[in-house]
């Protein structure tokens, strides 16, 4: 069976989250009901990245197998025009067999996006935090070190009973452009609440709330009530997923 | 009478326009409403550029005269609060006495925003046109080389009767950023509908409909109907706003 892999980005604003639930309206449940119409059969697909209720994507990564041969731009421009303004299918191509968005994925890059002006800009509001005050960036960046690295998350987790929260961070920077802070994490994989935990943590180390220097102490308790600060989902984006 | 300069952002997508019209969603009402609601008394303002319905700002400027002393943060925090997340107090500051963000008002600087991927980015949507095709970017560019200068502008403006459309523009720069690409105008006033109409012509070069050659001939002669597209209002920022 050919096996399609789709590039989506999407405004998480008005979705319960990424993940179908019964009764609600999430970004899976409407794809999967316009793969469903386009396709006429039921389709059931796999994703890089579970994003929680109110984030977005910017490359989102989903797969299926079906049983035709489609032809992929045709196929995208439809999906596409089923969907709406709130997701757009970027990219559909043909995946090898076995392909997985989930479990072929070796990293995920987040985003997230800080304004420490003292007025929010109406703008962008729907995808940035307001902070709306100055942060020390220096003490944010030495924090946000002690993240890198394999470790046991599970003070940074909203932990499910019987999963593992290891993980393994890759990246952890900060970018200042005038006013705007973009916070960029890269891992393997995140437990749930993961990089809003991280970021609210380095909000809280930026504002003198926290001490930076108790960043490794506070992993390794691995005591998540040590973790005060989940920041908003509305500023973070999925920005990209890799595969070997 | 102290003089009060105001600087607003706004997401110009849920209002009618900025001018005040009876019965409508306007920034100038819901402005002048909040200043009302503040201040205890009624208050009319001036601004630097009367956006139509569905343009943006993010340097908007707008002056009133008062006749108590306010202090500036205090009352800008407060106008914002008013106003909710559409429109945003950008600054407050004492102005000269004189001085009328409408009359005083040497320069209008405007940002236009394309986006030319296949799929539009449900993020910005709120304000990027998504053109969703390629763009021969160097023949727009000299295209719009012809609107510099003074011109009657009568061939890219809603002409209202007995005013003149002679305006004199003093920058027109396209900005390419991957499949974004920026179209910025700066003149010491517009016309109504002159960005727009400018963009929208621009696009139609880029596009291979019209040919720029004939630019110069379109804006002599002063002939409204050969302008054919007018680019949609969410695509427009007013900028930025310049005094002596």
């Amino acid at each position: 069976m050919p096996v399609y892999r789709l590039e989506l980005a999407y405004d998480g604003s008005g979705f319960r989250g990424y993940a179908r639930q019964s009764g609600l309206r999430t970004v899976q449940g409407e794809l999967e009901r316009a793969l469903g119409t386009y396709l006429k059969t039921e389709v059931t697909t796999a994703v890089a990245g579970r994003t929680d209720a109110g984030v977005h994507a910017a490359g989102q990564v989903v797969s299926f197998s079906h049983d035709d041969v489609l032809d992929t731009e045709r196929f995208r421009r439809g999906l596409d025009g089923l969907l709406g303004a709130e997701v757009s299918v970027l990219s559909v191509t043909d995946a090898e067999e076995g392909f997985n968005a989930r479990f072929s994925a070796t990293w995920r890059r987040y985003r997230y996006l800080m304004d420490t002006s003292r007025a929010a800009d109406p703008l962008t509001r729907a995808f940035v935090w307001h902070v709306g005050r100055s942060l020390d960036i220096t003490a944010m960046e030495q924090a946000g070190q002690a993240f890198l690295g394999e470790h046991d998350f599970s003070s940074f987790c909203r932990s499910v009973e019987g999963k593992s929260n290891l993980r393994r961070v890759t990246e952890l920077s900060l970018v200042e452009e005038g006013k705007s802070l973009s916070i960029w994490i890269q891992a393997n994989a995140f437990c749930q609440q993961m990089v809003r935990s991280i970021v609210g943590y380095l909000f809280d180390v930026g504002r003198g709330f926290s001490d930076g220097a108790l960043v490794e102490e506070v992993i390794a308790s691995g005591d998540r009530s040590r973790v005060a600060t989940v920041a908003p989902p509305h500023g973070l984006t999925l920005w990209a997923v890799g595969y070997e």
